[in-house]
């Protein structure tokens, strides 16, 4: 057996800033260096950032990429740092692809790089392209062919990319083959709920089947609608947890390792079992001298919903600040919904940036006010307060008007007056809508659903409350003052565009609501499906009429943080024109 | 030899409408009967419509397809039509699929089936899978894996649907094979300006390589931001063009084929060049007696811009109809943009449906109101006049605002206005931006980019001035008033948000800017080559720097038919947080 010090550079990317992921790929490997470590990994896609999307088809950006990788290697070795072997994922390129009708322009590919003394030395793709949920990598790239083997310090690490790890066969099956010791994963695996377990359970197994060592490297940090939750992992080639990365932040993970040390060099070749061509590489043959290892960093696991609301204020964080805004602005209603975006907002981004808008009209309650207020004042947010009267007043002089277009109405003075203030006092505008009210249209286009990023778009009212009372009941155990007002929990929700309005004049209680939108939306159930599940049949009729006629409000909405298995974004596309329901 | 009367049905389905696509099968098939024919061929998908995007994942809809499907083809017998063997596309399942890791839940094909004598009797599915451009098939389906022969009357026909006939190698390369006399396919193939010349030349190349006559149906009208043109072809085994259906409407196409008959029934086999299992089915082995061939008729090519105006008339008439939407509205500001927009609106709906408003301000010049009021005369379509000042006084009496917050505070009163009258009025509100607008984002989020259908979105500002010109040369020809007054035409473009604004006070010359945007984006040429095809250094600069920050406004905007090869809808997918620009 040979001792190797791994470092695992759990960090967060924006796409298309090539020269500051470079210059974060520098940073971490530079702590890798000064933590001793032997071998330095990064995560997929990190020169690029991670999705893409068309701008892989871009042969300008491709060629970017690959021009910003050879830079790298060369500024590593520059900056004394070129002789720690650093693996990075990147934008790559298909060199020997045939011209084929309907493949990718350019022939991008998912790849990865290993960097040593100033040079690429390794460069592989990603053989599985997953096209399925939010992903639409078989639209951008052309898969890798062969599994990379790597010798550093006398042991063989093979190198592969996320998907290569989910799926049966392909490179990951070689691995035995192969005789590697360690097998190294890079990976852009967004946050769902619940997908921890699933990924330590995977990385268990397949360490298992390959018996080898493996390392699981994975991107941290929100990007659109994505959140990378982090959450890297070693395990030993038994299964056992060596080492596990915290969830949503940065973090270099150095973990020691006792890997076996292969009899004789192998020659290149063909594996039996896959026939995927093993691709060898020898950096170094000379085992480590002996050292005292260190055991590794196993970090402890979140509770749901605190993983869950630290998801959402890590999307939030990440979209204000990658697009480059220095503040946000909300309308705060009293309710739960803008209660708890706030609470999400000054948790991202402190106080200061946060400005709220009271936005009262004559329908709004005295107590919508009074909570509003109470919780600017918890928060220590900016605010200000705009009567909306005079506005809907003008609009009603203009054009008659009544029932559900008055109520429109006065939610779009609303929007308005919000993007108003964002065009002129710069500040992006946090749209306050929830699951439920997106799942079955309840909302108004361009009123409460206009905005720049939705932070709790993706969780059913049922959830909004639930991460209110955690984040009250976490402050009160940290000894601070618990952010929503009790009120905003407690009262009973309305929209407050028509006197004494209830949500539950329009919809049904929102546990019974949300059970079935769940079933419906994140199960996919049919009709026969869910009436046979237990929902009420007249229900499932009217909720899945509203659910499908909103899809075209739900493309205009603003994008926010996926939490969940099945959101509104990027991982359910309906048509528009659908007569199906 | 032998003869064949086939008939092709040019029909426009509605995704999700499967009992009324059904009607729409029995009536052609009616018709074909009736004509005589011996074969009758509908589109790809015509069962559900094209395309279902994610309804395909959802297994009752995949499951109501199938047994719509069989349904079908039972009252088609009931109605006396059991004798006529017809093919229809349809959303079916991969009975034996090896559950997989990232399969399509359910397994879902782009399928065909035959229906005769009450029975599907043959069943079949895509190999190529599109999943470019406009196209998301591989996330979708399971591929097919057999080529189906049909002999009807003594003739074997082979059946493939759209992609595979532009992919080499596949089921079409094993018609040779096969040794089947025609070659049927099943299209879905959307319009795009130049497309109708590409699919001429292609269905020549393959059946001549194939030996055998081709037969290529295609669907006609819009569904969502698609387009399809029909131009359904038949050419016979050297190329030689017999039929071809008009463009942009419903067409039975009937052909009478001379076939070769195969000297004795083949056996079911694997295809030498292809490894391709060659499915073969039995109908009717008896010629049909001798008859009177007549000659197909071929439709006239359509000129350029009668090609695009007529898409563009298409994609908002069955948008309009397809949403069960029975009128619309739309801001009249007497510029060219809206000018256009009604003629599309008024030549797609007839006037009566089409509501204008016009919408002056404290900026809006004389001639403004003067050339929308002419336009209304000309095209005899409802307006109203709201003056909006009032509106835009009490937001600015609410909040300090100028600049550009003020002028987008404008156009959003316009926004809201219209949006309010579609609520109370249930009009559907058509948004009037070009694609210049949409490329540089210059628009107002909310304001004038605010609607439910946008007609023009694909145009070049260039080519909307080409469009106008054409249709108003397109009256005179016919004797009748032109519908767009000279002075909307002839004017210099302004948005008319401040005192003598005009459009190149924020933008280049048109031109200019139409020239470098269609290679930016259209051509997805990089800054280096945009430099060396001989565009301004600073402006390629500003313009792609304008281009990629305007993608949130893109997301934004409503949907529209597609005319060009790229667009900003289903087509470009571009994170929008990107900081490579």
């Amino acid at each position: 057996m040979a001792q190797l010090r791994m470092a695992m550079a759990q960090v967060n990317p924006t796409v298309g800033d090539l020269e500051g992921n470079c210059g974060i790929v520098v940073e971490y490997a530079r702590r890798a260096a000064g933590a001793g470590a032997h071998l330095v990994v990064f995560p997929e896609m990190v020169v690029t950032g991670y999705p893409v999307e068309d701008l892989a088809l871009r042969k300008s950006f491709v060629a970017a990429s690959i021009e910003a990788t050879h830079r790298l290697a060369e500024r590593l070795a520059d900056e004394g740092l070129g002789e720690l072997p650093t693996v990075v994922g990147f934008l790559g390129r298909c060199e020997d692809a045939e011209p084929r009708f309907g493949q990718p322009a350019g022939a991008p590919q998912n790849a990865l790089a290993l960097l040593h003394q100033g040079r690429v030395k390794v460069v592989s793709a990603k053989h599985h392209l997953p096209n399925y949920g939010v992903f639409d990598e078989f639209r951008y790239f052309v898969p890798g062919r062969t599994l990379p083997v790597v010798r550093v310090h006398g042991v063989d690490a093979a190198l592969v990319i996320c998907e290569d790890l989910w799926q049966e066969g392909g490179p990951v099956a070689t691995v035995r083959d192969a005789g590697a010791g360690l097998l190294v994963v890079l990976n852009g695996s967004p946050y769902e709920h619940d997908k921890d377990d699933e990924r330590l359970d995977l990385c268990r197994r397949r360490a298992r089947e390959a018996g080898a060592a493996l390392a699981y490297v994975n991107t941290v940090g929100g990007q659109d609608e994505l959140v990378f939750d982090g959450d890297s992992i070693v395990v030993d080639a038994e299964g056992e947890v060596l080492a596990r990365g915290p969830r949503f932040e940065e973090a270099l993970l150095v973990t020691d390792l006792e890997l076996p040390v292969p009899s004789e060099p192998e020659p290149r070749g063909t594996a039996a079992t896959t026939g995927i061509g093993i691709e060898r590489t020898v950096l170094s043959e000379e085992p480590v001298p002996a050292y005292d290892p260190r055991p590794g960093e196993i970090a402890q696991p979140m509770e749901d919903l605190a993983e869950v609301y630290t998801a959402l204020v890590t999307g939030t964080r990440d979209y204000v600040r990658k697009n480059r805004f220095g503040s946000v602005i909300l309308g705060l209603s009293g309710g739960i919904d803008s209660a708890l975006t706030a609470a999400i907002a000054t948790d991202a981004l402190g106080p200061d940036p946060v400005h709220a808008v009271l936005m009262p009209s004559r329908h709004s309650s005295e107590h919508s006010v009074a909570d509003a207020e109470e919780l600017v004042r918890r928060q220590r947010i900016n605010a200000r307060t705009v009567a909306v009267g005079p506005m809907v007043d003008a609009f009603e002089e203009a054009v008659a008007v009544d029932g559900l277009a008055a109520e429109n109405l006065q939610a779009r003075v609303r929007g308005q007056l919000l993007m108003t203030l964002s065009n002129q006092e710069g500040h992006l505008v946090l749209t306050t809508g929830n699951k439920s009210e997106l799942a079955t249209g309840y909302s108004t286009l361009y009123g409460d659903s206009a905005g720049g990023y939705a932070p709790i778009k993706d969780a059913w009212k049922t959830l909004v409350w639930e991460l209110a009372r955690w984040r009250n009941a976490e402050a009160a155990r940290r000894g601070e003052t618990p952010p929503i007002p009790e009120n905003s929990i407690s009262k009973p929700p309305s929209a407050e565009l028509r006197p004494d309005q209830l949500d539950t004049d329009s919809l049904p209680d929102y546990s019974v609501l949300d059970a079935l939108l769940d079933d419906y939306v994140g199960t996919d159930l049919g009709r026969t499906e869910l009436i046979a599940a237990g929902h009420d049949a007249e229900l499932v009729d009217r909720v899945i009429r509203l659910a499908d006629r909103a899809e075209y409000k739900r493309r205009q909405y603003p994008p926010g943080p996926k939490i969940s298995k099945r959101n509104f974004g990027r991982d359910r596309r309906l048509p528009i024109t659908n007569r199906w329901s």
